[in-house]
């Protein structure tokens, strides 16, 4: 679909932003990471290699998203190669969102087999989740077909489902072995997360049901928004839930 | 070959997803290496020089299969280019793989003259078995040649076979001189290796007797799994391997 000029504007912005943001956040977790013992330090190597791999993955949308449109009689009009814009986000969330579940395990009161096994479900789920969203929304069907969006999204709601259950098990068995300060943090950020996961789903119903630039404006600006939030805010919760831990632990 | 839009989508995820693999692979070795002490440091070091030429690979991989195809009446049509959209795969496993014989031999017992010769061997057999596969598959006879392939698969099998003597004998070797929790994530390292590599061959056999989109797709996407489990998970199961040790030193 075309985008007015505003419009092209507003979703090429949000993707710089996205991605300089991402970047600042990979840089702070990186000269950060002392500030926290050993045991704590995997979620923000987690968080590092997530800011890094969605900072890439944002380079390479905003390329993409510049040389995929053309100005043409005031509009920004597609190329051949754009109706694929929005199809390497899921490759970006294949890494990045097993990885948010290592971040978010790694700061709990989970230890030895239990924390592995929950670490691997997790991964899991979430790796089957973006895959089997992605079957709907770029392969079975090219994409384009309503039905097999539907199927799979429902096969992909199951795994988003299962995180949410697995992801509220770990909160409520870390309430015990806590502080109080960091557990509020952590409640925090996880409820930071599950919160704006809710965004994904509904994007990629939008993106089924309409069509349009201003659908696609919104869709794609709340991507940015959404992954602003869940990567570099997610993350700079969990640093602190992963300090205050540190700090109770001496 | 023409490949269908299912499998062009599928192939070019694979490639960006294991490129971003690698690339989270190498910044979590990078960050943490000094989780390790530096008798082992080295096997880090190998990794983070594997997973960062595997990612380049990669890139390059995707950049060229995103360019080496063309949509036209609803089939993906390679360019004169894309032929070789898979050799620059050989070109990778040339650095790769002998560097992967170092990072393996790195957490072993092996100490001295005995380490220094081992490794000589194990590399040398690693490089001449992808450069006599190269020469079926891509230079004698153009690549076209059922029987050079044959003849050049056979003797790079032979390098291949020796590989397993080599590594299987050291993993011996190892069992006296390490810890029973040391032994065990080298073990279990070293057969993950070597089972995914049982995919290479069986590639190179498919890519050698059969043709067409279907099974393009498999060899691709098969290589990307494979790659990102001896490439990224064999290095993460050797970074344990090496903290074990080093805690184990003390
Ligand atoms: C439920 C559901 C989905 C959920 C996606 C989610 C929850 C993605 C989260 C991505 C994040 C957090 C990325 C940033 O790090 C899909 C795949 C759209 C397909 C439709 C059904
Ligand atoms: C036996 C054999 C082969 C073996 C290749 C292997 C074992 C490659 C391993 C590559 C790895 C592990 C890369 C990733 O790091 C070839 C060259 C296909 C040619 C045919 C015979």
């Amino acid at each position: 679909v075309s985008l007015s000029q505003p419009q092209y504007q507003l979703v090429f912005y949000s993707l710089v932003v996205a991605g300089l943001a991402l970047f600042a956040q990979f840089v702070k977790t990186w000269v950060s990471a002392g500030e926290v013992s050993s045991r704590y330090r995997p979620a923000l190597y987690a968080s590092m290699c997530i800011c890094g791999v969605a900072f890439l993955s944002y380079v390479f949308l905003a390329l993409k998203f510049d040389s995929g449109y053309q100005l043409s009689g005031g509009q920004y009009v597609p190329t051949a190669e754009s109706v694929n814009s929005y199809l390497p986000r899921y490759m970006d969330w294949s890494v990045t969102v097993p990885l948010l579940m290592v971040e978010a395990l790694a700061v709990s009161t989970l230890t030895g087999g239990r924390a592995r096994q929950t670490r691997l479900v997790a991964m899991s789920a979430a790796f089957l989740m973006i895959f089997t969203g992605y079957l709907g929304a770029g392969v079975i069907g090219n994409g384009t077909s309503s039905s097999a969006m539907l199927l799979w999204g429902i096969i992909s709601t199951v795994f988003f489902a299962l995180l949410y259950v697995v992801l509220l098990g770990v909160l409520r068995a870390s309430h015990e072995g806590m502080s109080p300060v960091a557990y509020l943090g952590y409640r925090n950020a996880v409820f930071l997360l599950l919160l704006v996961w809710v965004w994904y789903p509904i994007a990629y119903g939008i993106h089924n049901w309409t069509s349009g630039g201003t659908a696609t404006t919104i869709i794609q600006v709340g991507f940015c928004a959404a992954d602003i939030a869940a990567k570099a805010g997610f993350g700079a919760m969990i640093h602190k839930v992963a300090k205050v831990r540190t700090a109770d632990d001496m």
